[in-house]
């Protein structure tokens, strides 16, 4: 059986490590779609897609486990987006989903759609992560330690707090 | 003399309907515009283009009167937006149209534009419905049984509700 | 029933109402495509959407039968195409067409698919009318009136010739 | 040296003149982009970006400068953004941007980037001058003479009043 | 009275600069649009939008006449090409083409269209320059020296054999 | 150092894999894209992205090597093409291309390109493949077998068999 999982991933974090490993045990295979592949540069949405996909590859390098990684742009086509990312991915049996579209468009179309288990959402969030990198504050704990190399590699806090700076 | 009117439609009410009739003794034949068809499965915009026709013409069927019903993508490129809506839709004279920008574009291009006269918008509005809808009070009375009957078909309220579940 | 059938009707001609009013009486009700809606004005594709959906409409006016007719872009991506017809259009149980493409992306979705039968394909082609259009033959007889009509109204033929003249 | 600015310019203001002014003094030829160049008809908006070309080209006609006015779509790809400025205009070593976004897209591409030094910013600013051009205020003077007359000229006061009225 | 002229300009020849100093004589002001403006590095359209700018640019900066040089991008919709052309320019009252789809295309929307009148066909021809590119034959007579000087500076001709090489 | 080679694989032959066992010694990672990622269901395209993500991966599951694979769809503006591969994938040092056009777009954006050895040409190569499947003859022979066995489950040789089939 073959899983699929959508975020945005804005950065991979504890909380996304956590549900994979745990769909990991339900499925024979998983692929994880980037969502909002296009966006980037923004204090909601920093990363690219390209610099999300090593994220989640470089973290679950030693995972024994086959999953695919797949880009997926917003079409602003809620009606034709399940069959989007149908032509993008090979073909899976069941969605994992905690967002209400998501599910809903999913379930339309026949799809088993369940809704991962998710924990200490307060802190295994992508805003409150942001949000303490935008105020120096310790971010580095609530992300995988390879997603944090990443960041530092290419300097994504300080890309943050320069795209926060007031225009004039 | 042929017409042409915009709306979303999301659904197509009792409001739109007395519009739709009175416009009728003054034009020959009328053009009804699906607007922002893409659009679909959102709280404000829950029903597709095909979903919107099919209530739309369910309601017209035993009216003895031509129009068509043409969905609209939205191109966000306001300057070009009645030449792409001409390129859609056969030729027509009068536009009737109780938004701002709508009329702007089509006076600009020459046309005459008419703002229809509605009533009771307090009930017969899109948002209300759609409010009815996801509190579970009596919205019936406020569309024709036909659009009902689609909203029924499709099992509309139910996926407004859905979509309207919290994410986390 | 609701049946779905597409063409370019470029322009719509006498084969083409031949098997409508065979459907007719297959279906309740039949969603016919305007395909290439977005082409017009070369010498393939000489009349716009607005133009066709006229051409249509008007000859099937007296014609007791539902049907609906919507304009549907290219939209390139043949993986996503039947999903996008879908939002489009009132849901359909079985489609006709004499294009592999198009037989192939529905059966592929699982729907029923209908080769309609064509006589006559020699001169009911729109091959065959824009060529004469083209060397001032006689074409009206290859299309219903109402086309021709139509046709005479937007100096279609004076189009298609200035459309072939030699550049330089 | 060859530089680039850009700017919505809705519309082109004293502000940006002075610092078009300045700059000319530090460069060779400057390349003014017209960003947002599809937007236009809303409160935020009104002028296309002809009618924004044409103020621009208007002030700076007796001005001794060689420089380019160049319409640049919003494409909502921010990583791809800089390598769409760059292929729309003639090369450019140096860019002026007081917007922090524009100014991270170019430095990481290795640009120098400079942030113009801006005087008056409560008076010569669009929100401003649109605000007095909805509340009937003087706004003439924040503009360039040649600004205020194409404004004139293509009714752009009158066009943004019907913009801001009521829908209902 | 303005003046639109559409072109290519793959790359920008005497041709072109003879039918541009005509029409001035004409025309108060002349725009001149890039046509194909997101086509580059293919043996038909080697230069980019901003190459072409420059060498037009550059070839008429001591010319005394007020031009536009604008980028305009294929939309592939012909009936909404003309409205494209007028959001992104100055209004104009005449178009020189010599294209018969342009010509029709501006007709349809009430445009008055000359014909500019071209002389020496053969070798003032963006096809014959790319072909001598090509085959090391001399192409610098065919354009204005500045046009040879910016194909010099952006390597062009490199560009376009390299672009020739055969793939596997 | 990582490397990026990119191509259609349609399929994924022998000739592919040769070329990326090559690759995998000169570099430490690999990024294959998986070009024209939306095309599918055509003669020369008929796989989609997902059907061709999943043949790559299936034949380099036990080869001990970290890759990516992603697809990336055509964007018919060469000129921003590169900077659109750098946003959807992990950054890399050296590309690896038969292309002219992908090896001068590389080239000028500074990449180090590399053109890899191929063998045995006539015989692995997507065209003869689809040709022999439309011919009923043996291609099994000349892709991973794992490719076979994604075909055969797919009934991918079916699908190219009727869309060959002649239309009327």
């Amino acid at each position: 059986m073959r899983g699929f999982i959508i975020g945005r991933f804005q950065p991979f974090h504890n909380g996304h490590l956590n549900v994979i490993k745990k769909i990991s045990k339900e499925v024979d295979e998983l692929i994880i779609g980037i969502g909002s592949a296009q966006k980037s540069h923004t204090l909601d949405n920093p990363f690219t897609a390209g610099e999300r996909i090593m994220m989640i590859t470089k973290t679950l390098k030693n995972f024994d486990f086959q999953y695919y990684v797949i880009p997926i742009n917003d079409i602003e086509f809620n009606a034709i987006w399940v069959s989007y990312v149908e032509a993008l991915t090979p073909p899976f049996d069941v969605v994992y989903s905690g967002n209400s579209l998501v599910r809903e468009l999913f379930e339309e179309r026949g799809y088993m759609v369940k809704k991962p288990e998710m924990f200490n959402r307060k802190e295994y969030s992508g805003t409150e992560i942001r949000r303490r990198m935008l105020n120096g504050e310790e971010w580095e704990p609530l992300v995988p330690k390879e997603v944090a190399e990443v960041i530092k590699e290419i300097r994504g806090v300080e890309r943050l707090i320069r795209l926060s700076e007031k225009d004039y």
